[in-house]
Protein backbone atom coordinates (compact mmCIF):
# COMPACT_ATOMS: atom_id res chain seq x y z
CA UNK A 1 0.00 0.00 0.00
CA UNK A 2 1.06 3.70 -0.85
CA UNK A 3 0.50 5.41 2.57
CA UNK A 4 0.17 9.04 3.59
CA UNK A 5 0.83 10.08 7.08
CA UNK A 6 -0.19 13.64 7.61
CA UNK A 7 1.49 14.45 10.99
CA UNK A 8 4.32 11.40 10.09
CA UNK A 9 6.46 14.07 11.85
CA UNK A 10 4.74 14.37 15.34
CA UNK A 11 4.58 12.02 18.43
CA UNK A 12 1.55 10.10 17.24
CA UNK A 13 2.56 10.04 13.57
CA UNK A 14 6.08 9.03 13.86
CA UNK A 15 5.68 5.66 15.41
CA UNK A 16 2.54 5.42 13.41
CA UNK A 17 4.48 5.62 10.18
CA UNK A 18 7.49 3.64 11.35
CA UNK A 19 4.93 0.65 12.05
CA UNK A 20 3.53 1.00 8.66
CA UNK A 21 6.89 1.63 6.88
CA UNK A 22 7.97 -1.93 8.13
CA UNK A 23 5.45 -3.25 5.17
CA UNK A 24 4.33 -0.49 3.35
CA UNK A 25 5.25 2.82 1.13
CA UNK A 26 4.93 5.43 3.67
CA UNK A 27 4.81 9.09 2.44
CA UNK A 28 5.67 10.91 5.44
CA UNK A 29 3.90 14.51 5.69
CA UNK A 30 4.58 17.12 8.18
CA UNK A 31 3.72 20.79 8.29
CA UNK A 32 7.66 22.44 8.28
CA UNK A 33 9.43 18.61 8.25
CA UNK A 34 8.70 15.27 6.24
CA UNK A 35 9.05 14.45 3.05
CA UNK A 36 5.96 16.39 1.86
CA UNK A 37 4.58 19.60 4.13
CA UNK A 38 1.35 20.49 4.34
CA UNK A 39 -0.61 22.98 5.86
CA UNK A 40 -4.58 21.35 6.78
CA UNK A 41 -5.55 24.43 7.32
CA UNK A 42 -5.22 25.98 3.63
CA UNK A 43 -6.91 23.93 1.33
CA UNK A 44 -5.14 24.83 -1.55
CA UNK A 45 -2.01 23.56 0.23
CA UNK A 46 -3.57 20.61 0.78
CA UNK A 47 -4.54 20.03 -3.34
CA UNK A 48 -0.79 20.34 -3.94
CA UNK A 49 0.01 17.73 -1.65
CA UNK A 50 -2.45 15.16 -3.60
CA UNK A 51 -1.36 16.35 -6.88
CA UNK A 52 2.20 15.86 -6.08
CA UNK A 53 1.68 12.68 -4.12
CA UNK A 54 -0.09 11.31 -6.85
CA UNK A 55 -2.79 8.13 -6.17
CA UNK A 56 -2.76 6.37 -2.77
CA UNK A 57 -4.11 3.52 -0.73
CA UNK A 58 -4.71 4.66 2.58
CA UNK A 59 -4.83 8.62 4.28
CA UNK A 60 -3.77 9.10 8.06
CA UNK A 61 -4.15 12.12 9.66
CA UNK A 62 -2.25 12.40 13.29
CA UNK A 63 -2.31 16.51 12.37
CA UNK A 64 -4.48 18.82 14.00
CA UNK A 65 -4.27 21.75 16.77
CA UNK A 66 -6.92 22.59 18.91
CA UNK A 67 -6.58 25.05 21.91
CA UNK A 68 -6.73 24.93 25.74
CA UNK A 69 -8.92 27.25 27.53
CA UNK A 70 -10.89 27.63 30.40
CA UNK A 71 -14.36 28.50 29.81
CA UNK A 72 -14.51 31.29 31.41
CA UNK A 73 -11.61 32.56 29.24
CA UNK A 74 -12.08 30.88 25.60
CA UNK A 75 -12.72 33.58 23.25
CA UNK A 76 -14.88 32.84 20.07
CA UNK A 77 -11.65 33.89 18.20
CA UNK A 78 -9.81 31.37 19.85
CA UNK A 79 -12.63 28.62 19.50
CA UNK A 80 -12.76 29.41 15.94
CA UNK A 81 -8.94 28.80 15.10
CA UNK A 82 -9.52 25.20 16.52
CA UNK A 83 -12.00 24.46 14.91
CA UNK A 84 -10.81 25.87 11.57
CA UNK A 85 -7.40 23.51 12.11
CA UNK A 86 -8.13 20.07 13.71
CA UNK A 87 -11.56 19.44 12.87
CA UNK A 88 -12.06 21.55 9.48
CA UNK A 89 -8.48 20.78 8.22
CA UNK A 90 -8.98 16.77 8.97
CA UNK A 91 -12.57 17.20 7.13
CA UNK A 92 -10.86 18.69 4.24
CA UNK A 93 -8.16 16.03 3.90
CA UNK A 94 -11.44 13.99 3.11
CA UNK A 95 -13.54 15.93 1.07
CA UNK A 96 -10.21 16.51 -1.43
CA UNK A 97 -8.46 13.09 -1.29
CA UNK A 98 -11.69 11.60 -1.80
CA UNK A 99 -10.86 12.72 -5.51
CA UNK A 100 -7.30 11.18 -5.26
CA UNK A 101 -7.57 8.26 -3.31
CA UNK A 102 -7.18 4.45 -4.96
CA UNK A 103 -10.54 2.04 -4.72
CA UNK A 104 -10.83 0.85 -1.66
CA UNK A 105 -8.66 3.21 0.03
CA UNK A 106 -9.38 4.38 3.83
CA UNK A 107 -9.06 7.41 5.27
CA UNK A 108 -8.31 7.38 9.15
CA UNK A 109 -8.28 10.63 11.02
CA UNK A 110 -7.68 11.37 15.23
CA UNK A 111 -9.84 12.51 17.36
CA UNK A 112 -9.29 12.30 21.01
CA UNK A 113 -10.71 11.03 24.35
CA UNK A 114 -11.73 14.38 25.21
CA UNK A 115 -14.99 13.82 22.78
CA UNK A 116 -16.80 11.87 25.32
CA UNK A 117 -14.49 12.51 28.80
CA UNK A 118 -13.98 16.25 29.32
CA UNK A 119 -10.87 17.79 31.10
CA UNK A 120 -10.41 21.54 32.34
CA UNK A 121 -9.67 23.89 29.99
CA UNK A 122 -10.76 21.52 27.23
CA UNK A 123 -14.23 22.45 25.99
CA UNK A 124 -13.05 23.37 22.39
CA UNK A 125 -10.91 19.94 22.02
CA UNK A 126 -13.78 18.67 23.23
CA UNK A 127 -16.09 20.11 20.48
CA UNK A 128 -13.62 19.25 17.73
CA UNK A 129 -13.25 15.34 18.74
CA UNK A 130 -17.09 15.22 18.98
CA UNK A 131 -17.50 16.75 15.72
CA UNK A 132 -14.56 14.85 14.14
CA UNK A 133 -16.57 11.33 15.29
CA UNK A 134 -19.48 12.28 14.15
CA UNK A 135 -18.42 13.63 11.06
CA UNK A 136 -16.98 9.79 9.89
CA UNK A 137 -19.69 7.93 11.19
CA UNK A 138 -22.10 10.32 8.71
CA UNK A 139 -19.09 10.34 6.13
CA UNK A 140 -18.29 6.59 5.65
CA UNK A 141 -21.81 5.48 3.90
CA UNK A 142 -21.33 8.38 1.43
CA UNK A 143 -17.91 7.48 -0.14
CA UNK A 144 -17.68 5.61 -3.22
CA UNK A 145 -15.66 3.12 -4.38
CA UNK A 146 -15.19 1.23 -1.32
CA UNK A 147 -13.43 3.43 0.07
CA UNK A 148 -13.61 3.22 4.09
CA UNK A 149 -13.29 5.87 6.99
CA UNK A 150 -12.49 5.99 10.61
CA UNK A 151 -11.61 7.87 13.59
CA UNK A 152 -8.84 6.66 16.13
CA UNK A 153 -9.81 8.21 19.51
CA UNK A 154 -7.04 7.84 21.60
CA UNK A 155 -6.34 8.86 25.36
CA UNK A 156 -3.60 10.56 26.33
CA UNK A 157 -0.54 8.95 25.32
CA UNK A 158 2.63 7.45 27.12
CA UNK A 159 4.86 9.59 24.63
CA UNK A 160 3.06 12.93 25.44
CA UNK A 161 4.28 13.59 29.65
CA UNK A 162 3.77 16.79 29.33
CA UNK A 163 -0.36 16.54 28.99
CA UNK A 164 0.05 13.71 31.89
CA UNK A 165 -1.13 16.60 34.36
CA UNK A 166 -4.02 17.62 32.62
CA UNK A 167 -5.65 14.39 32.53
CA UNK A 168 -5.86 13.49 35.77
CA UNK A 169 -6.92 9.87 36.70
CA UNK A 170 -6.31 9.00 33.36
CA UNK A 171 -3.88 5.99 32.51
CA UNK A 172 -1.64 7.27 29.29
CA UNK A 173 -2.32 4.39 26.84
CA UNK A 174 0.88 2.83 24.92
CA UNK A 175 1.87 3.75 21.80
CA UNK A 176 1.94 -0.17 20.65
CA UNK A 177 -2.24 0.28 21.14
CA UNK A 178 -2.22 3.30 19.27
CA UNK A 179 -0.59 1.61 16.52
CA UNK A 180 -3.17 -1.20 17.04
CA UNK A 181 -6.08 1.21 16.60
CA UNK A 182 -4.82 2.23 13.05
CA UNK A 183 -4.08 -0.89 12.17
CA UNK A 184 -7.52 -1.84 12.51
CA UNK A 185 -8.67 0.56 10.54
CA UNK A 186 -6.20 0.09 7.32
CA UNK A 187 -5.95 -3.18 7.34
CA UNK A 188 -9.30 -4.01 8.65
CA UNK A 189 -12.93 -3.88 7.06
CA UNK A 190 -14.53 -1.79 9.63
CA UNK A 191 -15.64 1.97 8.16
CA UNK A 192 -17.74 4.63 9.54
CA UNK A 193 -16.27 3.57 13.51
CA UNK A 194 -14.63 5.66 15.92
CA UNK A 195 -12.32 3.32 17.35
CA UNK A 196 -11.64 4.44 21.16
CA UNK A 197 -7.87 3.51 22.83
CA UNK A 198 -9.00 4.00 25.96
CA UNK B 1 -37.72 33.28 35.46
CA UNK B 2 -36.43 35.67 32.09
CA UNK B 3 -35.60 33.34 29.22
CA UNK B 4 -33.81 34.55 25.83
CA UNK B 5 -35.22 32.31 23.25
CA UNK B 6 -32.65 32.56 20.39
CA UNK B 7 -34.36 31.48 16.95
CA UNK B 8 -37.84 32.31 18.65
CA UNK B 9 -39.22 32.76 15.49
CA UNK B 10 -38.27 29.78 13.92
CA UNK B 11 -39.85 26.24 13.62
CA UNK B 12 -38.78 24.40 17.20
CA UNK B 13 -38.49 28.28 18.93
CA UNK B 14 -41.88 29.33 18.19
CA UNK B 15 -43.86 26.25 20.47
CA UNK B 16 -41.04 26.43 22.99
CA UNK B 17 -41.15 30.32 23.17
CA UNK B 18 -45.25 29.95 23.89
CA UNK B 19 -44.61 27.19 26.05
CA UNK B 20 -42.50 28.98 28.30
CA UNK B 21 -44.51 32.05 28.39
CA UNK B 22 -47.03 30.86 29.92
CA UNK B 23 -45.39 30.86 33.61
CA UNK B 24 -42.22 33.51 32.76
CA UNK B 25 -40.66 36.28 30.50
CA UNK B 26 -39.91 35.17 27.33
CA UNK B 27 -37.70 37.23 25.12
CA UNK B 28 -38.26 36.34 21.28
CA UNK B 29 -34.71 37.13 19.51
CA UNK B 30 -34.87 36.44 15.54
CA UNK B 31 -32.47 36.80 13.30
CA UNK B 32 -34.99 39.34 11.71
CA UNK B 33 -37.85 39.00 13.35
CA UNK B 34 -39.17 39.05 16.84
CA UNK B 35 -38.44 41.40 20.03
CA UNK B 36 -35.12 41.79 19.41
CA UNK B 37 -33.07 40.65 16.61
CA UNK B 38 -29.21 38.73 16.47
CA UNK B 39 -26.84 37.12 13.99
CA UNK B 40 -25.21 34.38 15.99
CA UNK B 41 -22.38 34.30 13.27
CA UNK B 42 -21.36 38.01 14.62
CA UNK B 43 -20.07 38.06 17.85
CA UNK B 44 -20.82 41.98 18.53
CA UNK B 45 -24.10 41.63 17.57
CA UNK B 46 -24.47 38.68 20.14
CA UNK B 47 -22.91 40.93 22.52
CA UNK B 48 -25.12 43.37 21.29
CA UNK B 49 -27.90 41.33 22.35
CA UNK B 50 -26.61 40.72 25.83
CA UNK B 51 -25.86 44.39 26.66
CA UNK B 52 -29.89 45.52 25.41
CA UNK B 53 -31.66 42.63 27.21
CA UNK B 54 -29.43 42.40 30.26
CA UNK B 55 -29.60 40.04 33.32
CA UNK B 56 -31.25 36.82 32.29
CA UNK B 57 -31.76 33.35 33.82
CA UNK B 58 -32.03 31.33 31.08
CA UNK B 59 -31.15 30.80 27.06
CA UNK B 60 -32.41 28.76 24.59
CA UNK B 61 -31.09 28.69 21.33
CA UNK B 62 -32.86 26.92 18.61
CA UNK B 63 -31.04 28.89 15.61
CA UNK B 64 -28.16 27.71 13.82
CA UNK B 65 -27.73 26.82 9.93
CA UNK B 66 -26.04 23.69 8.38
CA UNK B 67 -25.30 23.25 4.67
CA UNK B 68 -27.14 19.77 3.60
CA UNK B 69 -24.57 18.14 0.57
CA UNK B 70 -23.36 14.55 -0.31
CA UNK B 71 -19.82 14.30 0.46
CA UNK B 72 -19.00 13.89 -2.89
CA UNK B 73 -19.84 17.62 -3.58
CA UNK B 74 -19.17 18.88 -0.62
CA UNK B 75 -16.50 21.70 -0.98
CA UNK B 76 -14.11 23.40 2.32
CA UNK B 77 -16.10 26.27 2.32
CA UNK B 78 -19.77 24.92 2.53
CA UNK B 79 -18.53 22.82 5.37
CA UNK B 80 -16.74 26.07 7.42
CA UNK B 81 -19.81 28.45 6.90
CA UNK B 82 -22.00 25.68 8.93
CA UNK B 83 -19.67 25.15 11.28
CA UNK B 84 -19.12 28.72 12.18
CA UNK B 85 -23.34 29.26 12.12
CA UNK B 86 -25.27 26.42 13.74
CA UNK B 87 -21.63 24.75 16.12
CA UNK B 88 -19.81 28.51 16.76
CA UNK B 89 -22.58 30.89 16.85
CA UNK B 90 -24.06 28.55 19.50
CA UNK B 91 -21.17 28.72 21.44
CA UNK B 92 -20.40 32.01 21.10
CA UNK B 93 -23.89 32.86 22.76
CA UNK B 94 -22.42 30.53 25.88
CA UNK B 95 -18.80 32.08 25.57
CA UNK B 96 -20.31 35.52 25.90
CA UNK B 97 -23.34 34.82 28.03
CA UNK B 98 -21.67 33.24 30.64
CA UNK B 99 -20.78 36.58 31.52
CA UNK B 100 -24.54 38.23 31.73
CA UNK B 101 -26.36 35.15 33.18
CA UNK B 102 -27.79 35.06 36.58
CA UNK B 103 -26.64 32.82 39.40
CA UNK B 104 -28.61 29.59 38.63
CA UNK B 105 -29.33 29.80 35.23
CA UNK B 106 -29.16 27.89 32.36
CA UNK B 107 -27.95 27.49 28.98
CA UNK B 108 -29.74 25.19 26.46
CA UNK B 109 -28.58 24.42 22.66
CA UNK B 110 -29.63 22.50 19.67
CA UNK B 111 -28.54 19.96 18.03
CA UNK B 112 -29.86 17.02 16.61
CA UNK B 113 -30.43 13.43 15.92
CA UNK B 114 -27.71 13.61 12.77
CA UNK B 115 -24.61 13.50 15.56
CA UNK B 116 -25.12 9.87 15.99
CA UNK B 117 -27.48 8.62 13.42
CA UNK B 118 -26.17 9.90 9.83
CA UNK B 119 -28.62 10.78 6.86
CA UNK B 120 -27.60 11.27 3.12
CA UNK B 121 -25.98 14.50 2.27
CA UNK B 122 -25.75 15.05 6.07
CA UNK B 123 -22.52 14.85 7.15
CA UNK B 124 -21.79 18.77 7.70
CA UNK B 125 -24.61 18.83 10.31
CA UNK B 126 -23.43 15.78 11.71
CA UNK B 127 -20.20 17.12 12.88
CA UNK B 128 -21.75 20.13 14.08
CA UNK B 129 -24.00 18.65 16.26
CA UNK B 130 -21.35 15.98 17.30
CA UNK B 131 -19.34 19.15 18.34
CA UNK B 132 -22.39 20.49 20.02
CA UNK B 133 -22.45 17.87 22.12
CA UNK B 134 -19.39 17.35 23.42
CA UNK B 135 -19.00 21.41 23.63
CA UNK B 136 -22.20 20.94 26.07
CA UNK B 137 -20.29 17.89 28.02
CA UNK B 138 -17.26 19.76 28.30
CA UNK B 139 -18.74 23.33 29.25
CA UNK B 140 -20.81 21.94 31.84
CA UNK B 141 -18.23 21.34 34.83
CA UNK B 142 -16.52 25.16 34.03
CA UNK B 143 -19.44 27.11 34.73
CA UNK B 144 -19.77 29.06 37.47
CA UNK B 145 -21.83 30.23 39.83
CA UNK B 146 -24.48 27.62 39.63
CA UNK B 147 -24.78 28.16 35.72
CA UNK B 148 -25.92 25.09 33.86
CA UNK B 149 -25.48 23.68 30.17
CA UNK B 150 -27.41 21.25 28.23
CA UNK B 151 -28.07 20.40 24.61
CA UNK B 152 -31.55 19.36 23.39
CA UNK B 153 -30.70 16.72 20.09
CA UNK B 154 -34.40 16.37 18.50
CA UNK B 155 -35.19 13.77 15.94
CA UNK B 156 -36.55 15.65 13.19
CA UNK B 157 -40.08 16.68 14.17
CA UNK B 158 -43.62 16.75 12.89
CA UNK B 159 -43.48 20.15 12.27
CA UNK B 160 -41.11 20.42 9.54
CA UNK B 161 -42.81 17.73 6.73
CA UNK B 162 -40.05 18.77 4.17
CA UNK B 163 -37.26 17.25 5.70
CA UNK B 164 -39.76 14.13 5.95
CA UNK B 165 -38.34 12.52 3.57
CA UNK B 166 -34.81 13.13 3.93
CA UNK B 167 -35.22 10.51 7.33
CA UNK B 168 -36.25 7.90 6.01
CA UNK B 169 -37.31 5.20 8.92
CA UNK B 170 -37.28 7.71 11.27
CA UNK B 171 -40.42 8.90 12.85
CA UNK B 172 -40.89 12.54 13.41
CA UNK B 173 -41.13 13.64 17.05
CA UNK B 174 -44.18 15.77 18.24
CA UNK B 175 -43.35 19.14 19.06
CA UNK B 176 -44.65 18.71 22.69
CA UNK B 177 -41.81 15.85 23.33
CA UNK B 178 -39.65 18.61 21.85
CA UNK B 179 -41.12 21.46 24.40
CA UNK B 180 -40.71 18.90 27.37
CA UNK B 181 -36.91 18.49 26.75
CA UNK B 182 -36.23 21.55 27.11
CA UNK B 183 -38.24 22.23 30.50
CA UNK B 184 -36.19 19.42 31.52
CA UNK B 185 -33.18 21.36 31.14
CA UNK B 186 -34.55 24.79 32.08
CA UNK B 187 -36.39 23.59 35.35
CA UNK B 188 -34.72 20.40 36.17
CA UNK B 189 -31.43 19.78 37.80
CA UNK B 190 -29.30 18.52 35.08
CA UNK B 191 -26.23 20.16 33.56
CA UNK B 192 -23.34 18.28 30.84
CA UNK B 193 -25.95 16.56 29.21
CA UNK B 194 -27.62 15.91 25.83
CA UNK B 195 -31.42 15.43 26.10
CA UNK B 196 -32.25 13.23 22.96
CA UNK B 197 -35.33 13.29 22.14
CA UNK B 198 -35.81 9.81 19.83
N1 LIG C 1 -0.39 13.35 22.15
C1 LIG C 1 -1.48 12.84 22.74
O1 LIG C 1 -1.42 12.36 23.90
C2 LIG C 1 -2.78 12.81 22.00
C3 LIG C 1 -3.89 12.15 22.57
C4 LIG C 1 -5.10 12.15 21.88
C5 LIG C 1 -5.21 12.78 20.66
N2 LIG C 1 -4.14 13.42 20.13
C6 LIG C 1 -4.28 14.09 18.83
O2 LIG C 1 -3.43 13.47 17.89
C7 LIG C 1 -2.97 14.44 16.95
C8 LIG C 1 -1.45 14.40 16.92
O3 LIG C 1 -0.96 14.71 18.23
P1 LIG C 1 0.61 14.73 18.53
O4 LIG C 1 0.76 14.82 20.02
O5 LIG C 1 1.28 13.62 17.80
O6 LIG C 1 1.00 16.14 17.87
P2 LIG C 1 2.46 16.75 17.55
O7 LIG C 1 3.53 15.91 18.19
O8 LIG C 1 2.38 18.18 17.88
O9 LIG C 1 2.59 16.55 15.96
C9 LIG C 1 1.81 17.29 15.10
C10 LIG C 1 2.07 16.85 13.67
O10 LIG C 1 1.21 17.55 12.79
C11 LIG C 1 1.95 18.36 11.90
N3 LIG C 1 1.26 19.65 11.74
C12 LIG C 1 1.18 20.69 12.59
N4 LIG C 1 0.44 21.69 12.05
C13 LIG C 1 0.06 21.25 10.82
C14 LIG C 1 -0.67 21.83 9.76
N5 LIG C 1 -1.22 23.07 9.84
N6 LIG C 1 -0.84 21.10 8.63
C15 LIG C 1 -0.32 19.87 8.51
N7 LIG C 1 0.38 19.27 9.49
C16 LIG C 1 0.57 19.96 10.62
C17 LIG C 1 3.32 18.49 12.51
O11 LIG C 1 4.28 18.73 11.48
P3 LIG C 1 5.73 19.46 11.77
O12 LIG C 1 6.47 18.52 12.72
O13 LIG C 1 6.37 19.53 10.43
O14 LIG C 1 5.40 20.79 12.39
C18 LIG C 1 3.48 17.13 13.18
O15 LIG C 1 3.85 16.17 12.22
C19 LIG C 1 -3.56 15.78 17.41
O16 LIG C 1 -4.73 16.03 16.69
C20 LIG C 1 -3.88 15.55 18.86
O17 LIG C 1 -4.95 16.36 19.32
C21 LIG C 1 -2.93 13.44 20.76
N1 LIG D 1 -36.80 21.23 12.28
C1 LIG D 1 -36.36 20.05 12.63
O1 LIG D 1 -36.96 18.99 12.33
C2 LIG D 1 -35.11 19.93 13.44
C3 LIG D 1 -34.71 18.69 13.94
C4 LIG D 1 -33.52 18.58 14.68
C5 LIG D 1 -32.76 19.72 14.92
N2 LIG D 1 -33.17 20.91 14.41
C6 LIG D 1 -32.33 22.09 14.68
O2 LIG D 1 -33.07 23.01 15.43
C7 LIG D 1 -32.71 24.35 15.08
C8 LIG D 1 -33.95 25.14 14.69
O3 LIG D 1 -34.54 24.49 13.59
P1 LIG D 1 -35.90 25.06 12.96
O4 LIG D 1 -36.39 24.03 12.01
O5 LIG D 1 -36.77 25.55 14.06
O6 LIG D 1 -35.31 26.29 12.11
P2 LIG D 1 -36.10 27.51 11.43
O7 LIG D 1 -37.57 27.25 11.40
O8 LIG D 1 -35.41 27.79 10.15
O9 LIG D 1 -35.87 28.74 12.44
C9 LIG D 1 -34.59 29.29 12.57
C10 LIG D 1 -34.62 30.35 13.65
O10 LIG D 1 -33.32 30.84 13.87
C11 LIG D 1 -33.28 32.24 13.52
N3 LIG D 1 -32.01 32.50 12.83
C12 LIG D 1 -31.65 32.20 11.55
N4 LIG D 1 -30.40 32.61 11.29
C13 LIG D 1 -29.97 33.21 12.44
C14 LIG D 1 -28.76 33.89 12.81
N5 LIG D 1 -27.71 34.02 11.96
N6 LIG D 1 -28.68 34.40 14.05
C15 LIG D 1 -29.71 34.28 14.92
N7 LIG D 1 -30.86 33.65 14.64
C16 LIG D 1 -30.97 33.13 13.41
C17 LIG D 1 -34.49 32.52 12.67
O11 LIG D 1 -34.84 33.89 12.81
P3 LIG D 1 -35.73 34.68 11.68
O12 LIG D 1 -37.08 33.97 11.66
O13 LIG D 1 -35.84 36.05 12.19
O14 LIG D 1 -34.99 34.52 10.39
C18 LIG D 1 -35.49 31.56 13.30
O15 LIG D 1 -35.99 32.11 14.50
C19 LIG D 1 -31.67 24.23 13.97
O16 LIG D 1 -30.37 24.28 14.51
C20 LIG D 1 -31.92 22.83 13.42
O17 LIG D 1 -30.77 22.25 12.84
C21 LIG D 1 -34.32 21.04 13.70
Amino acid sequence: MIIIVVGATGTLGKKVSDAFAQKHKVIRVGNTKGDVQVDITNEASIKAMFEKIGPFDALISTSGKGPFAPVKEMTGETFKKGLLDKLLGQVNLVLLGQHYINKGGSFTLTSGILADHPVAAGSALSAINGGLNSFVIAAAPELENGVRINAVSPNVVEDSPAYFDSFPGEIPVTMDKVVKAFEKSLLGIITGQVIKVY
